[in-house]
């Protein structure tokens, strides 16, 4: 396993790759980060993980700075899946030069996350794009929990290197919690708590099946609110293609983001 | 430059070096470690630098917990330096066997820092004592900023692999701050006033040659707190080789512990 530092390093590395697997991380690597990059190394000749913890897409610097950062372990967890390249640059490797004009998001996709973390996938969009200028691989991995991510980056990339972006299932614990790096930030009570909320959320899905939508979803939305003293920023069911509101079972997704004693958590099922 | 993760690679990253020159840190690396590792490589064959922030010798959690960590940029200047091995265990590597009996500090060694900080020096034995087991270095190179430590260091530790222990010269930034891995947690105004402290004391330090001592440093220890409103454990006059309180100038070093702002630093001068 090769550790690149700096852009240097990872071009001296990448010269003669083909078929470049990549998996973007902010490191803090989990089951979920696990499964991508199993998946890349299934499908690609060489895989390169990134572990960079984008300043730009936090829209307050506690969470930046709270955000959970672990590089021996995460190092430690990449050589035993012996991935070819580790790229773990700062902050002026990335942001290697100026825009001419600001990532800008249309009013219709300011919902979900992008309503309330503002600048938040600016962020990552400019990093992303960053990133594939820079590494140039022929397949991304990311993961289907962060779902309008995911819709962002693949509608707002100019990808001219027609990198293809391979999005996969979510991994839960036993519990059905969504894997996340910042479930380390949470204690025991509110692991629980967190793992029941996604349980409920699981069978709820069903029942949306024979009820009207929009008022099972208020009322969830209070039930749990109050019965897990819980803030929730939104439950919504949109459709999977355009992200718009839905009340149809089919190609929809129901998305929740909420916070459990100030750690913002997010799911979709 | 091979980043050694567990036991496993490091047994076999060293199985035929002779030599070995073994810097020891807790990682967030500056020119202090800088120099420590140019002394190393310059003496030895091949030189070893760990990064473990060892729990042990925090005497609170909080303190461990906000100790600042920053692991790509330390491969990076470790990379850049040449260094041969890089020792990045977690704390079942190091921690492989229970001891017999307890690590323990005489009475009249309970001075200073080790009367401020229970249990830190029992910590910092004990994992010195461990590494050294586990990475059998020739030499070991320290900083005399922690002037205590390699005195118990050397009086506490079973060295019977002979390693030979340097002590080098604390480094100052440009205001005479001792440079300290704990800087970095301070704000602008705190590491200006850190510095002039610095300065103040090392003007004492001549000062002190004409007057009487301990009348001084009661003096100044006022004067201090007062001024730079600052918390000072201590600011005694000791002896070199045996850390006694002293009133002679020869063989002696002034000793200072504070907090700033529940930052605590220590210097001697």
């Amino acid at each position: 396993m090769k550790i690149l530092l700096n852009n240097n390093d990872l071009n001296e590395a990448l010269y003669s790759v083909s078929n470049l697997g990549f998996v973007p991380t902010m490191g803090s690597l989990h089951n979920g980060h696990i499964s991508l990059i199993k998946k890349s190394l299934k499908k690609c000749n060489k895989t390169i993980v990134s572990i960079f913890v984008n300043p730009t897409q936090f829209n307050n610097n506690r969470d930046y700075k709270n955000y959970p950062r672990n590089g021996r372990k995460d190092l430690s967890i990449l050589k035993k899946l012996k991935v070819d390249f580790v790229y773990m640059p700062n902050k002026e490797h990335v942001y290697t030069f100026k825009r001419k004009s600001k990532i800008k998001i249309n009013t219709k996709d300011k919902i979900l996350c992008a309503k309330y973390r503002k600048g938040h996938f600016e962020g990552v969009i400019d990093v992303m794009d960053r990133l594939i200028k820079i590494i140039k691989p022929k397949k991304i991995f990311m993961g289907e929990k962060d779902f309008q991510q995911l819709y962002l980056i693949k509608k707002y990339i100019n990808n001219s290197f027609k990198a293809q972006i391979f999005s996969c299932k979510t991994i839960r614990d036993k519990n059905k919690l969504a894997l996340s790096s910042r479930n380390s930030l949470l204690n025991k009570n509110e692991l629980i708590k967190a793992g029941k909320i996604a349980k409920s959320l699981l069978l709820l899905k069903k029942r949306l099946l024979k009820n009207n939508i929009n008022k099972v979803l208020i009322n969830k939305k209070k039930e749990l609110s109050k019965f897990f003293n819980i803030s929730i920023d939104y439950l919504e069911l949109r459709n999977v293609y355009n992200l718009k509101k839905t009340n149809k079972i089919k190609n929809s997704r129901l998305f929740i983001a909420y916070q459990i004693n100030k750690i913002r958590l997010i799911d979709n099922f």
